[in-house]
This record gives structure tokens, sequence and C-alpha cells, in this order.
């Protein structure tokens, strides 16, 4: 059985953002692997849901603890565009997440930047893969917005 | 035009919260109130749902927020059971919420464990009211597990 590499995981979240982007959303993409396999893609979903709950990362959790017929999540890893905030950051810590790789630093809204336990305990964490590209198309989203 | 006194509205929460109780969920009932009126109701259905993120205030707000139209409930007011955690309090910031009421606090989970900006900086906060209730039923929930 091949393996898939963290970066082909972290390309199937970024083609999520793409479609968020694509949406008129701001661009963030997420998804859930379970010993090598996708069980759970979603993106970023609160203007079209009128929802700011329907952040990628939830939609993503809620899709895979559906899936899998379990709340949680200790064999998976999440891949997100973007730092997850600190209500995602929350349910990840409900969740019992194996494992958290994030592309981009989200430097006002991430969950890091509270200095303060927010993850579970055995949650490991990897961040920056990708990280280029997932914020050259945050940025070519919110010029797009600016000049609208 | 008579105003509901916030008794009134937390007692409805408890409701909630009973309801859950009676579901074998541990037991926090939300509601949103926006003019005087309850425009959502809601209690923990993560067992229900297989979903760590189907807490009842996470469904409350998206419940609002579908009738209002509006991801933001600046003019609305969330009465819980139970100490927000710290997704649920995230939730709460990007609702931009106008009043958080809750009864009892969470000593282990509670947003407030943080002692971090966790809220929206214009979200009023009000606890206490029915704490003995609300911690009551909690108990007595856990107390039925423990014995099972």
């Amino acid at each position: 059985m091949e393996l898939y590499s963290h970066e082909y995981f972290m390309n199937e979240a970024m083609k999520q953002a793409r479609t968020a982007f694509d949406d008129g959303e701001i661009p963030v993409g997420a998804i859930v692997v379970c010993r090598n396999t996708i069980i759970s893609r979603a993106y970023n979903q609160t203007e079209k849901l009128t929802d700011v709950t329907a952040h990628a990362e939830i939609l993503a959790i809620t899709a895979a603890s559906n899936y899998l017929g379990s709340k949680y999540l200790k064999e998976c890893k999440l891949y997100v565009t973007l730092e997850p905030c600190i209500m995602c950051a929350g349910a990840t810590f409900w969740a019992q997440l194996g494992e958290l790789h994030f592309a981009a630093e989200d430097l006002h809204r991430g969950f890091s930047t509270l200095q303060a336990p927010v993850l579970h305990p055995k949650t490991k964490v990897f961040s920056g893969m990708m990280a280029q590209e997932s914020n050259h198309l945050l940025q070519e989203f919110f010029k797009i917005l600016r000049n609208k």
C-alpha cells in the first residue's frame, strides 16, 4: 500500500481552499485523514451558510466523526490551510485529535496567539508546509474584496 | 409589551438542559434571545449526533443566525446553563454576541480558566443565575453515569 505524503494531503486541503475562494468565501480548506485515507473534505462556508461556526475545520471534524461513527479522532490527522482559530482549536481538543497540520499562521486570530493551552495535550502540531501558497491565496482574496 | 426577566430566560435554558438529561446527554441547555424574543433553543447533542461540536451553544448560535439571516448576533443575548468552553466562547467571539449569561461555572473547561481574552470585547458577561439548579442537574447526571 502506497503511503501518501503530508504534502499530498496539504495540497488536497489547498484544493478545498481554492473552492472557497471561487465561492467568495475566505479561502480556508481542511481535510481529515485516518489511516492514510481522506475521510472528510471541507472549506469555509460562513457566508453561504450565514453561520460563523461553519469554518472548514468544524465542518471537516463533523463530517469525519459522522463517517467514523465516533466523536473522537485520536487516530486522525487534520490538515488545514490556515492556523485554526480558538473555536476550531477548542473543537480539536474535544475530538482529541491525533495530529494537527496547518499551513499559514494566523497572527490575528490563530489559537497560538493566546499563549494558553487550548489544544489537547496529546495532539501533535506541525506547521508551515505550503504556508506561502496559502498566504498568497488569502492575500489575493482580501485584495479583490478591498477593490469591490 | 411585557418584558421577560433574565430569570425567565435562564429558566427556559434550564428546560433545554433537562431535555438533554432525559436524552442521556450531559445536561446543558442554551437559548438565544433577540429583542425580548427567544429565537433559538438547543441542548447538548454530542452523543446523539456523534459530534463533539454539537454543544448547546453552537447549535443555538447556528439556529439563531439562520432565523435572523445574519452571521452576527450583536443585538442578541445567549443564556446557557453552564459556562461555555473555549470552542463555544470562540463561536460567540465570531458572532460578536451582545450579552452572555451563564449559570454554573465550569472550573475544568470553562473559557475563563484560560485567563486570556477569548470573548469579543463588546460581549457583556453575566453569571451565577440559577447556578445551583444547573450544578445539581449536572451532578445528578454524572452520579447516574458513574453507577451505570
